[in-house]
């Protein structure tokens, strides 16, 4: 059998057994693989690094998504930036309050990639009248678009493609397309491994933000298997008991919720 | 720099650069080595198996104890199995009520390897008037031991030495050895890779407490990096609001506590 290995230059490195190489193309934007693993289904890679398997994808998606939007008393308009594989639209769509999501992707063979081979997230992408996906550079997109009740900043790391969305400049055009009573959420990366990448993304949220709170969520296949995202508002405190709605999932839960605000950091 | 791997044969390899090779040995249970990492500090591993660094133990350790210690509402003795490296007697002995903690370890070279090499860990092991170390297989050390409040396995996995902590009839001396109030928990596998072994676990334990509770730890180092540790009593539900008591901890909280088993499945 042969092995898919993810390595953090000099620091860590993982490797599963994988079945089936169904996808290896080159995109204007990156490297894009789709695998079939032995344990974990099948699992999308970008640029050699592992972005979500079938298995352990709903605690980031829940997560990212249902944070931010339990935050909110009643989020209606929502944004999602990156975010191809449709994981975190499949869960933006379980509020009924939703009434219009945008997706803004930067490569759209990851769009046509998901719909052919990971129909489970996916599925988020499928026609609806509350959708609309955009592919664009989501620097540019974002100027002027209507303002938003919720953000969702669904990247890879901020290397290539997405290392203009971790900018100072991005975070002040997210607020500027949000509601003031908005509230926001983006991935920060490995508290073990970029934990300085981290601290730099909160301090640039805090400098127009009042309410800034990094949470930790596990993703069993990232390096470390914990995961820094981040939420922050200027009107709603994320770090509070959330709104009591009732939705579909497996992960995320009001006990969840506070607890992931509660210990964030290794 | 040399790399040190472990992998669970045909589903999952975790690679790690060391720096030094401190100890290498047998004793008449298991391989006993600890190496020094690149981002990890001191690290220990039984037979192959990562069992804790210094960097990322405190997880592991306050779980294993708080929960349980923080379920019970008043804990004076504590029999702690196995745990030789010292983390656990260590977050035991942090609660006041505590007046007697009696640690039985079968392999007396993992203490001493521990005093010598782990000394944050084995800092629990220092002489105390609190403390009785017995080097003996638990499953007799048991017999006729005065009854305890609160008794905790940090065993390896159920294989060599460990076999036998997951018995029923082991189960059922834990019952024997612990006042009718009296609460346990013991780390119980990989929610991914070793879920057959966290369902015995528990309906092994459910034929005999009335409450059965798993949770779910982060615990960078194992498999996956998430773990299920069971907690149980027939008196006290540890899945309740615990005790607010302070403790000097990094990781537990009440929030962690309640979240840890509100999702504890992969």
């Amino acid at each position: 059998m042969d092995w898919f290995s993810e390595e953090l230059p000099g620091q860590w490195r993982q490797s599963l057994p994988i079945t089936d190489k169904l996808v290896d193309q080159r995109s204007p934007f990156q490297h894009i693989q789709v695998f079939d693993t032995k344990d974990f289904g099948r699992m999308l890679v970008l640029d050699g690094k592992v972005q979500c398997s079938e298995r352990d994808e709903f605690t980031y998606h829940e997560m990212l998504a249902h944070v931010p939007l339990l935050t909110h008393p009643n989020p209606q308009k929502v944004l999602v930036v990156g975010g191809g594989d449709g994981g975190t639209v499949r869960e933006v769509l379980k509020h009924p309050s939703v009434t219009k999501v945008t997706l803004v992707e930067i490569d759209e063979q990851v769009i046509e990639v998901a719909r052919q081979w990971l129909p489970s997230m996916a599925s988020g992408l499928a026609p609806s009248e509350r959708l609309e996906i955009i592919t664009k550079d989501a620097a540019e997109a974002i100027r002027g678009m209507p303002k938003q009740d919720v953000i969702l900043v669904d990247s890879s790391d901020p290397e290539g493609p997405s290392e203009v969305l971790f900018s100072q400049q991005f975070f002040a055009s997210l607020k500027e397309a949000l509601q003031p009573d908005g509230v926001i959420a983006l991935q920060a990366g490995s508290p073990l491994f970029y934990a300085k990448q981290i601290t730099d993304a909160r301090s640039k949220l805090e400098k127009i933000f009042r309410y800034v709170r990094p949470y930790l969520v596990p993703v069993i296949l990232y390096p470390g298997g914990a995961w820094c995202l981040i939420s922050a508002s200027d009107a709603h405190d994320p770090q509070r008991a959330p709104a009591p709605r009732s939705l579909q999932v497996r992960y995320y839960c009001p006990e969840v919720h506070l607890a992931s605000m509660a210990r964030c950091e290794f």
